[in-house]
């Protein structure tokens, strides 16, 4: 069995073993590892009476830690949930496979034929919080994909992921996928969680998905490569060329639909030409919005908050908003370059130079026009589902589906050409 | 001017002129950074005087602390090398431009219009030892690709660096380009480069180009994304079914053509099925290679010196190889997998279905079928110009050109959608 009390040695080990099942799951046709995920998925809820068991030990150990209410919420299953975790299972075995697709191809004059051709990754690390659905749905991607996963639930959650593992494990015995293509980590050891980001050629790629203080801490700490995002500090710039009802519709939906997700608004910027700059801050405040202005905002319409320099660099993830009022489109442009995070950042106009300069010149994952920045959604770009949305700039960027959990090799097939 | 004091202070200064830079360089046309790379190419071939006198110091200097003859040889100008230097900016101004292709794109049923745009990456730091031309090759492909460079040359090259660089700065002001689009690293002090390295946030990308331990320096230091390759431990599996012939010129090619280059083969595996052998293992040794192989070849021809274990992780860069004979395709692919670099490999087979299943099972960059491995080269695979090879597995496997230093963004169009 694994030792935990090494974590160096466990991960090491576990990622041979991982290494081995990828080897594997990288050569398997679609079919196969769709009826593996397939299977897994009916595991799932057959499973639900052992899952559920598990999930209430996890429940009552939360209660007696005095785990907020939205964090008890978060790791809850019911029968509902771990029906939506066996459809969501489901859901990525129906997926396109990437693996196999011919990226382009040439022949060179002297007739070696040259194609660009998607592999799996390897072996993929997993770092998560609370949800246990994360461990079935991230298992699921990386195994489409054609990987293996190695995954780090959070403490709170480690008799359900447990339960929740034994079954995908299951599944896949049953469809003939080997039982290593995913590992959970036997131990909630923070010790465990430095040991895969140090793991440099063990593990080939980290995806934490969780706050904001594991994902500092995995960027901080990685020696291997990490897809995440930190912060999602999105604008939309309402330029004076945009139709009023239209910015409302957009910018109140952006902000308010859904204030805690990564996608969410949280600094609006309107041109000092825009003339409904007054209803347009009216509406958020009628949507129960907190809003926080700048001079020019709050001399438009009395009463507001005044922003300080840190709002502008500030994630709420709340009903709050700042708002600037900006002398067109550079001076938005700018805010964005100088406080943005590179996320997901949108423009209201009618003005089309206005809206593609803003698209070519915004440097983020995701640029918008006319659109609500809550779109930032692997499932609303249609990508089935994602292992999470990416800022930096390498390998991937924005959301992160099958396509970003593969690579490509160059394959040459020759009929004896040697290199003069 | 630069504070070459303070290292992390020095490099944050260039990465914030780097990065102005980059937003200017990202939005130029295709044209216009030609016009930049064609003036740089001209004002290098103006600057022949000036550069061939700062190399004569360097030659001077290197001779005085004693660098080998083939460090001299690499650090040497003269009229032809500059030459071909600019006409390696020329060329590379003529390479087809990444930047602003659509990778993809898709209209969602709620009526946004989804694309993948690839846009540069933004700010590339390039670490390099002796060869002067890299500050040449490696700024012009950087500044195609719409990004800034921040360069990093070998103390031994310093006046040959500062000479070229300042040509293509001259070229570049003369075309409009922004002279902080190219920058040299003022000071040769090694503390830059681990300054360099750490810049997570101000350098996006760092390309080491030069000997194994400048590699593993930056790859055990970089807390930035790394393209580069450390090894090149090749393979050339010779199959029963191989032609005999073409089995003979492919590995003669193979190992002998250049031994020192990072696509050299460095480990022969021949199948105990293949009849030739000994005229194969002969052949090598007529083109006067060391041969150094396990039992069963020195089985098959007496005399040539024992392999050790070490042997088979060797990448020797030198006329010597090593040999084993291995029982078909699956100990083929076992030893690759437990001896290779992940660079090039190659099969020579007649049979389709184990050449194939080579092509499939080898986890390499770059794995042929009946084509000598010193074909790994981005000039060879049709890229232009290359600015390093990668044996990772993300963002670009194989020789990394133009669009290896381009990244993508989403870019949505709509016309006021929100999401229900």
């Amino acid at each position: 069995m694994a030792d935990v009390e090494h974590p160096t040695a466990l991960i090491a080990d576990m990622g041979r073993r991982a290494r081995a099942a990828a080897r594997i799951t990288a050569g398997l046709p679609t079919a196969a590892k769709a009826a593996g995920l397939r299977a897994a998925a009916s595991a799932l809820r057959a499973a639900e009476p052992a899952i559920l068991a598990a999930n209430a030990r996890d429940m009552a150990a939360g209660a007696e830690r005095g785990l907020s209410g939205a964090l008890l919420d978060r790791l809850k299953l019911d029968a509902a949930r771990i029906g939506g975790m066996a459809a969501g299972v489901d859901a990525v075995a129906a997926l396109a496979d990437p693996v196999g697709q011919t990226i382009d191809r040439a022949e060179r004059p002297n007739g070696l034929q040259l194609a660009r051709v998607r592999v799996p990754i390897g072996v993929i690390g997993i770092i998560y919080e609370s949800r246990p659905n994360v461990t079935a749905d991230a298992a699921a991607l990386c195994v489409m994909a054609g990987n293996a996963a190695i995954l780090r639930g959070g403490s709170e959650a480690v008799h359900s992921n447990r339960a929740i593992h034994a079954a995908l494990v299951a599944g896949f015995a049953e469809a003939g996928l080997p039982a290593d293509a995913v590992q959970l980590v036997p131990t909630t050891d923070r010790a465990a969680v430095g040991a895969m980001l140090a793991a440099d050629g063990v593990i080939d790629l980290v995806v934490p998905r969780g706050g904001k203080s594991l994902v500092a801490r995995v960027q901080a700490e990685a020696r291997v490569p990490v897809l995440a995002h930190l912060d999602g500090i999105n604008h939309v710039y309402v330029d004076a060329s945009a139709d009023p009802a239209m910015a409302r519709a957009i910018v109140v939906n952006a902000k308010m639909r859904r204030t805690g997700i990564c996608g969410s608004m949280e600094t609006l910027l309107i041109d000092r030409g825009f003339g409904d700059a007054a209803a347009l801050i009216a509406a958020l405040r009628e949507a129960v919005c907190e809003v926080r202005g700048d001079n020019h905002a709050a001399a438009i319409l009395p009463g507001i908050a005044l922003a300080d320099d840190a709002d502008w660099d500030t994630e709420y993830l709340d009903a709050i908003c700042s708002v600037a009022m900006v002398a067109g489109i550079d001076q938005a442009i700018e805010h964005i370059a100088a406080h943005g995070s590179h996320h997901t950042d949108a423009i209201v106009a009618e003005d089309a130079v206005v809206a593609e300069r803003f698209l070519a010149e915004v440097d983020s994952a995701i640029v918008l026009w006319n659109a609500s920045t809550q779109f930032a959604d692997g499932g609303e770009f249609g990508l089935g589902a994602e292992i999470g949305i990416a800022t930096g700039r390498l390998h991937a960027r924005g959301p992160v589906a099958l396509e970003g959990l593969t690579t490509y090799k160059w394959v040459g097939r020759g009929t004896g050409q040697v290199r003069g």
